[in-house]
Formats: C-alpha cells, sequence, structure tokens
C-alpha cells in the first residue's frame, strides 16, 4: 500500500514535469470541464474531433480519451479513426462509455469500440459496466441505478475477457486487469451533485496513463487523484458548484505529499 | 395564492423524490449548466441529439426540453423524432425557442415543432413570443429588445391558438393556458448578466411538468423556484461568477418550506 | 500613453452603451466561456452556426468572430459564409486560429479563411501566428510551446503580407497593423491555468473592434481590458477556478475609470 502511495506521488509529479497532451474526443457537456481538469493536474487538453484531422492530433498526444456521451455517427468514425491510429503508435485509450445501456445506439457503438480498438483503461459506472460485461446493471440516462451483485468479480471476468483494464467507480472504485484487482477509497459524496464527474474521472486516469504504464495502476492513481481532491475541498462546499470551484482548485493545488499521505489504494486480490 | 405556493413546495417535494428524467436536446452553449440545473433541482439529465437513438431515449423521460439555440437541420430532425415520440408515449415537451424572431430560419423552425408537435409549454422571452404568436416584439441575436404592449393578452391568444401553455420570461412572468393567466414575480436582475438563464429557467420548468400534469401550474412553479434562488444567491453576488455559484448552489439547497413562504405566483385571471 | 489609456476607456464606455452584438462562430470547449464574456463586458453574445443562417445573423452583428478550435468542414462553410456577408456589410472580423500549425487540417482552415476574407484582426500565441506566417513556432495540441525569436518582426511582417492587424498574446502582448506596433503588458498568469483564456481575449477584442474602427487600438483596447481584469482578480485566487469566478466578476465591474489608470500599453513603433 505504500508502494502504491509513493508510485501516485511519483505519477503526479512526472504528469507536472512531461505535461503530456491529452486527445480527448468527448461530449458536448463536459468539454470546457475536462479541458480545465487536464490543465489543473499539470497536462495539455486538445479536444479535436474531425475525421480531417484526428490521425494527425493524436501522433502528438500521451493519451487519448474516447467518450461517447453524446455521440453520432459522424463522431464514432472519428473515435475509430483516431483510435486506429493510437494503437498503431502504442498511445493508450481511455474510454468512458458514457450511457451504455441506455439505447441500443449506445451500448452497440461503446461494444464496437471495445471490439476494434485496443483499450488500455475503459471506466464506467456500475450500470455501464453492467450493461457492456453482460452482467446486468440498470442506467436512466447516463445515471447507474442499483448496483452490481459483485463488481470485483464483473471487473475482473470483463478486464480477462477484453483483455484491457477496467474501472467500476462508485463509492469504493474497483479497478481490475484480469488478475490483480485494486479498490480506491477517496472521493466525495458531492461529485454526485455535479455532471461530468464521471468524464473528469476519466480524464485523470487519461492523464496517469501517459506517464504510468501499468494501466491498473494509472487507473488507481488517477481515481485517488480525483477522490483525494473532492475530499479536500468539501470543507469549502456550501453546494454544488461552490464545491466545484473547490474541487478544481484543489486538483491544481494537490501536491505529491498529498496525494502519498492521503491516498487510499487498497489491494483486493494479489498484484504480484 | 397559499394552494399556489403549497402546490410548488408538494412539486419541488416530488421532483426530488421521484428523480424523472429530463430529456434534453439543447444548445451547444448551455449544456453544462442545464445539465447542473437538472441536477440541483434533484432529477436526472441526459443530453442525447442523434436521430439513431432519441426516440429510445426520450421513451425513458419525465419530460423533453426542446431548444434550437444552436440549430442545425441535422439536429431539428433529431427533434421531431423525439418529440413524435414524446407525443405518442404523453411524455410532455417543454419548447425553449431561442432566437425566434432573428432569424428566417429560427422563427420557421420554430413554428415548425409548434405545428407538428403537441408542445406543453412553450417559454420564451418577449421577442421570441412576439415573433412566434405574431404579436411583434423585436430580438437581437436572443436577446429581446423592446417589450409588448400587452404580453398578458399576447400570452392567453397564442395559447389558446395553439392548445399550449405560453410562457413569457420577464421583470414578471406570465403565464397562461388560453383561460388562466397567472404572473411569477421572482427573480432577480443579476439573471441577466449571464447566458443560458432563460434555457435554465426552461429546464426548471421541464422538472416541474415531469411531476405536475397540470402544465400551467408546472410553468409557475418551475418559474417560481428558478426566480426565488435567484433572490436568495444575490445577497453573495461580487459579480456575475460569484453569483452564478451562489444560485446553483441555492437551487440545490432550496426547500419546500422555502419556497411556499417565498414564491411569488399571482392569479391574473381565474385559474378556475 | 495617456491618450491610448484614454481611448481604451472611452471604447469600454462605448461598448457598454451601445450594447453591440458579437456573432460567434466558435469552439465547442468555449461557447458558455465567451458569452459570458461577451455579456459582462456589456456586449450581446449570439453563437450561430448553420449554414442556412448565418449570412442573415452576421449582418445584425457589430463584430464576427471566427475560431475553429473544433473545426469540422461543415463549419469551415459557415465561415466563409457568414465571413463573406461580413466583408460586404463592413463588419469587422475577429479570427483567432486555434491550434494553427498542430495539424495540416488546422493550418490549411486558418491560411483559407486568412486568404479569402479581408480579416480585421487575428489573434494568437506565438506558436499559431508563426506557424500561419511561415516563421516558425511549434505548437502542442492547442498551445505553444517555445516562442519567436522576435515577435515585433513577425507581427509586423505578417500584418504587411496580409492586410490585418496581427495581435500575438504572451507575457507581453505584441500588436502590428504592418506599420505601427504597440505592446499590452496586462495580464497575469493565472490565465495561463485555465482553457479558453485566449478565446475569450478573442471576445474581448471583438468587442472593441465593434465599437473602435481603429483595429489597432481596437486589439490593444480589449487586450488591456482583459489583462487588466485577470490582474485585479488575482488576489482572490486560490486556484484556477476560483481565480475564475473573480476574472469573469471583474470583467463585469471593470470601470473606464480603472482602465485609464490600469492599462499597460506601450508604443514600440511610432503609431503616427
Amino acid at each position: 500500500m505504500n508502494d502504491l502511495n509513493a508510485g501516485a506521488a511519483a505519477a503526479l509529479a512526472r504528469m507536472r514535469e512531461q505535461k503530456p497532451l491529452l486527445h480527448h474526443i468527448t461530449n458536448l457537456v463536459v468539454m470546457n470541464d475536462t479541458a480545465n481538469v487536464t490543465l489543473h493536474l499539470g497536462a495539455l487538453p486538445v479536444m479535436a474531433h474531425a475525421a480531417e484531422e484526428v490521425a494527425e492530433m493524436v501522433a502528438m498526444a500521451g493519451a487519448l480519451v474516447l467518450n461517447p456521451g453524446t455521440l453520432t455517427p459522424a463522431w464514432i468514425d472519428s473515435m475509430l479513426i483516431a483510435g486506429r491510429r493510437a494503437n498503431e503508435l502504442g498511445i493508450p485509450i481511455v474510454l468512458d462509455p458514457v450511457g451504455a445501456g441506455a439505447t441500443t445506439l449506445r451500448t452497440r457503438t461503446n461494444l464496437r469500440l471495445l471490439d476494434e480498438l485496443r483499450i488500455a483503461v475503459v471506466r464506467g459506472n456500475a450500470g455501464e459496466i453492467g450493461a457492456l460485461s453482460g452482467a446486468g446493471g440498470a442506467v436512466k440516462g447516463v445515471e447507474s441505478i442499483g448496483g452490481l451483485h459483485d463488481p470485483v468479480a464483473v471487473a475482473r471476468a470483463m478486464a480477462q475477457a477484453r483483455g484491457t483494464v477496467v474501472a467500476i467507480t462508485g463509492q469504493r472504485d474497483i479497478i481490475s486487469d484480469g488478475a490483480r484487482v485494486l479498490g480506491v477509497d477517496n472521493g466525495h459524496r458531492w461529485l454526485t451533485t455535479l455532471t461530468g464527474t464521471g468524464c473528469m474521472a476519466t480524464t485523470a486516469i487519461a492523464a496517469c496513463a501517459a506517464v504510468e504504464r501499468d494501466h491498473l495502476l494509472a487507473a488507481a492513481y488517477g481515481l485517488a487523484i480525483y477522490g483525494l481532491a473532492a475530499e479536500l475541498a468539501a470543507a469549502h462546499a456550501r453546494g454544488p458548484a461552490s464545491f466545484k470551484v473547490a474541487f478544481l482548485d484543489q486538483l491544481y493545488n494537490l501536491t505529491p505529499e498529498q496525494l502519498e499521505a492521503g491516498a487510499r489504494i487498497v489491494e483486493l486480490a494479489p498484484t504480484a
């Protein structure tokens, strides 16, 4: 555990030193927030979705975020073009399957991205991962309603079947690469009162994946950074909007030392 | 009036208990803000505009918001598809005719939505409603300039002609279903210093329409909730952005008791 | 210099009195922020990008902002349609070439806009202007990395060659119309921690261009207004998000008197 916390702190320091470019093809609701989260973490954002440029743009990136939260066929095409190029270049892809399970288009599109691309990390809520893994789980719009009976088993099985890291976020985040399983207990209930908090967590994972080759660790580090900033910000909240201001400030101000002391990453199955 | 205030308070309580899904097909400027307003009110937002999924998505919704503020032909098609399905299922549609009167495309599109769909409530400023009702009124971009000579008569006549509820927002909001007319005096001038405040008011109406079948009342309740939160937040404003933070916090913190005490809904013509 | 400061103050006063409409065809990341900046400065925003309406919309505008930060072919077509109409009507166009130099599509598109339209002011960072002028400069995503050896010479040469005003923003902003060169020293490092600050500066320039026919002065005034608001807001920052709130509040609260006292506009080459 101390190794994990030290690893998270080192990743945060690397992120700020290397300033990796995070290419987002993401939804219209969260573009501004995820660009700001990227900057506050010390990385550089670019939002680009034209089929004519995404292959060229992603070649400069440290990670690619695919988030079909307001998907249309043209955007899906661009995600596939960018994703194929990222795969060729060994650039990690982080997928946020917003609203998978809510409509046929969303479920099919996310399954297609998982089928056709090599995804480093997929991060979703219990409903979304339930829908994509076949484990059940229900989604109302983009919100998970009801949970998974055994999220550890679901994450591990889907990670094994897909050859990816699966992160199910919730009160305890569950992350597996098919063998190892980690839990992250950082976070705060204020996050549930804002839109786009899942998408912003995905951006934090992508920032870590750009500087940490072990994608299981990258996902855990990103979620610990994200959740700890929320915990530290909560004291300043008088409601969701003042919480958001304090949270974004805190992401920027978070030090590796605070992270090493405050990350709550637990091993739920052997990590060796 | 006490009945109206008690009704508003009860609607706010139902909204938080039932957490209706509000499907928005809305403009690119306000997506984040209207999603957050939806959450802060206690409802669940989803933004989805692909023709391939809107019929399926709206079937889960408690209300549908159509806001062609950054319209293109593809988005209009999706609005019609979602709207027809909402009509089939009896799901109320709230229309925000942003910028009607400013361009031919905007005026025609909003008239077409009113012609082809059964709209529960249309909420606009004096210029927009003036343009759609044929009563005159001028729009500069998306802003109303100059008012209507007799907004009560305009709202009532358009509501009668269209078989919908018409809400004209301004210093005093005027709402009519063609017979009854209500006024809402809640609100604050800080709202005029921010973009998207009309769109956010429309979201508040939709949240009420999901839990209140009398759409005249739903519109008045939504505008009272919205305006009262602005009044309570104004004390914390040092400018438009700090007002916005305080306002969104207040929407979340507003209690049914505060609403029952503070709603200023007046009967301008018999409600029975 | 006192003349320049008095001119800036007078422009700010005119902006608030005349409330010009600023038509934006801009990127998806900054739409909400730039609409709010427009309102806080005292102007009126409209965001409209449908080919079917942009020519009609721009005819009402005091200035047109073209910002291809999340460009697609359809949006570029709309920019050209709106731009041609603006040129016919003598409405100033302000171009923000986001990410020029990063991809072939971005570089070519911005060169095409410069070739086919008469642009009043082009504002970019050192990397973007370097790419468009052929002077070199490097862009990572949308961020300038490394500077220009001699930004004054680059701005002047590009302004001469293109017949436009060129503004290169950085620690000292450099502005030239091909003959005269001004520097603006207002600004604050907090601006670099937020997304869209370049785009918001472009909006401030457009607001000035709507009320000041000398576009060299309009660009300097806009950047002085923008930078001074940042300086005054910095004392209230606990991080990027609280800075943003204070900055937007300050844009709204900035008085012509504060601007006359605090603008730091310097003549780097004769202005007569």
